[in-house]
């Protein structure tokens, strides 16, 4: 017998994407930040060296539930900072849904959704979006076997009927950078049995957030990472945006000190420069309506994105994304092909530079023209 | 009804040791390492500043891993890095454990195990050390009840039989700073029907190790952490040495990114200078050396401590080690009092720099002689 439990055995387990070498490509593939962070977060770094890191860190990360709270109209006890965003999705699903329970999310979506119920031994139920990246009539509500993917998370059997308790909702989503509306959001929470999880990885580039939305209604979450809009992916700090009932749950399932005293901060100095934060973002955002206007010339189907990449699926099905992924690949451009079963596929690129960007469009061009080498 | 899982509703949450602001006590009770990390890991720090931290970093530490492999002569997949080694203890329960299934820990010991059950919904089954603080001849079989203590983690109901699917083991412990031998631990291991996880975070003011067995035995995990030994309490760095297909498994189970940039570099500097570990440990052995005899002579029983810290018990039951605790804490001292229900209570008392560890006992024998000031 073995000596795992079965549902770690039977995961596949979450596969990011490819990290090469610095300097071995260019990489717009994981949605990371093309501009260095702010100087002010670096200064920080360096003076935490000075005062040195022989001890643990605040428990809670107090300076930038402060800082946060201030910024988004909170107190400090409605923030909770983790290591990562992901730090947090794992705390709330182990907050919130036990083994054979279910976990909601959309799909396509980001796949580390799934992942979680898998390794919590819980099912998660995919619910498809429309063509048009809507759902927000069913998302809440049952959906029907037409609007669940075929296929679900382990386990199948020993599942406790109607025990859906958690359910998580990108906003913008990837990999199609799609936005939903604050009311639109809010009609999915009201027909929701379960708190609902709004992960606004990506708001800082589409200006619409749904904070306000958790001061009314106490089973919105809202998370949000430090790794895109930030520029700090090599430093792991998110954190999210609940009423306190919830702070208080979730702060016995995370870990002690899960932020180091360097990251703490760093991500206070960050969110304290808002001028850089607007400023760079304007950037990014100027850069992604050149890429999403040149992608949908050359004729591939663009859906509007409000994140800092755009999605990318040639309409004739005889198009292999794959091998223009490769293309681009061997050429030292990395973006990011994603098949999903019984959807399709298509070719994610993040906003790099405007100098990379149009080199990676002319690669494109090139490419659509039979350039194969 | 609840929308928060029964025993996360249920759990009290791991309380971890106080943390004053920076200067407003000498801080004895959290076994944090009074002197400076080596310079080397600050230059990684500041190094990694200039590179910037816009780019996840490297998803299993490998740099890490080569060097730590190195040392301790196995193959990096060995190795798996965690934030913390609370990271790791956390990853490993919810690897083997799951709900309603059994975890065994010893008692008194770390009182974190016993929250890790509480959270993944299991139980812990925690078992008595004798006076001496040993337990060989039967941590690894089936206690009997007389062995085990009469209070169990959440839920008694609905408990697997016969479902013992992980067992922690710190050596040293804590509060004790006991050793068992590497034979001893050999032999727990053959007895147990579970991977046996010896957490070694203060294995290196002991000079002993059971990475070899290990090399003999897959069912034997240790785990390590950069918080005592390295001075590195605020970076968050554990890892853990286990067999290939063990460390294949809880890959899986780990955030994506669970260590970032500068705790990587950081933590690979810092183990490559074993110049300065040789040295600092030295330093806290000798001040151990003087603060257990200090402790003897003024009453107090102290077991032989192999730890950065001593475990002290007066030895009549009418001394209230809450008051000394207070009374040091008044006087700007701090230390960990601690209380083990159906045990009994003491005082563990940090190493802290020679002039720290003189004004602390010198506070104690004040104390002694009954001043209440």
């Amino acid at each position: 017998m073995s000596i795992f439990r079965a549902n770690i055995e039977a995961a596949a387990g979450y596969v990011p994407g490819e990290q090469p070498k610095e300097g071995e490509a260019v990489k717009l593939n994981t949605n990371e930040n093309p501009y260095r962070a702010s100087e002010k977060v670096y200064d920080a770094i360096r003076a935490q060296c000075i005062r040195g890191l022989s001890r643990y860190p605040n428990a809670v990360a107090q300076p930038f539930r402060e800082a946060a709270a201030e910024l988004y109209g909170v107190e400090p006890d409605w923030i909770m900072c983790g290591n990562g965003s992901d730090d947090i999705l794992t705390i709330l699903t182990r907050t919130f849904v036990g083994e054979n329970e279910m976990l909601r999310l959309p799909y396509p979506s980001y796949i580390l959704y799934k992942t979680l119920a898998e390794l919590q031994g819980a099912r998660g139920e995919e619910v498809y979006f429309k063509d048009d990246w809507t759902m927000t009539d069913y998302f809440g509500k049952a959906p029907t076997a037409m609007e669940t993917a075929p296929f679900r998370a382990y386990p199948l059997e020993g599942v406790v009927p109607e025990s859906l308790k958690l359910a998580f909702l990108p906003n913008p989503n990837s990999p199609s950078g799609t936005l939903l509306t604050m009311e639109e959001v809010e009609q999915i929470a009201a027909t929701l049995p379960c708190p609902l999880v709004v992960d606004e990885a990506y708001a800082d580039f589409a200006g619409v957030s749904c904070i306000e939305l958790v001061k009314r209604n106490p089973r919105v979450i809202v998370t949000r990472t430090m790794s895109k809009s930030y520029s700090l992916a090599g430093l792991r700090f998110g954190f999210m945006i609940a009423d306190p009932s919830v702070i208080e749950q979730t702060l016995k399932v995370k870990d002690s000190y899960n932020c180091d005293a360097i990251s703490i901060v760093a991500a206070t100095a960050a969110i304290q420069d808002q001028e850089w934060l607007k400023t760079t973002t304007a950037r990014i955002v100027a850069t992604r309506k050149r890429l999403q206007e040149r992608m949908r010339e050359l004729g591939f189907v663009v859906p509007d994105s409000h994140a800092n990449f755009t999605w990318n699926i040639w309409p004739e099905s005889d198009f292999d994304h794959k091998d223009l992924y490769l293309y681009l690949k061997r050429h030292g451009y990395l973006t990011r092909y994603m098949r999903y079963q019984m959807w399709g596929e298509g070719l994610r690129i993040s906003v790099g530079t405007d100098d990379d960007i149009d080199a990676c469009l002319n690669l494109v061009e090139k490419y659509l023209g039979g350039d194969r080498s």
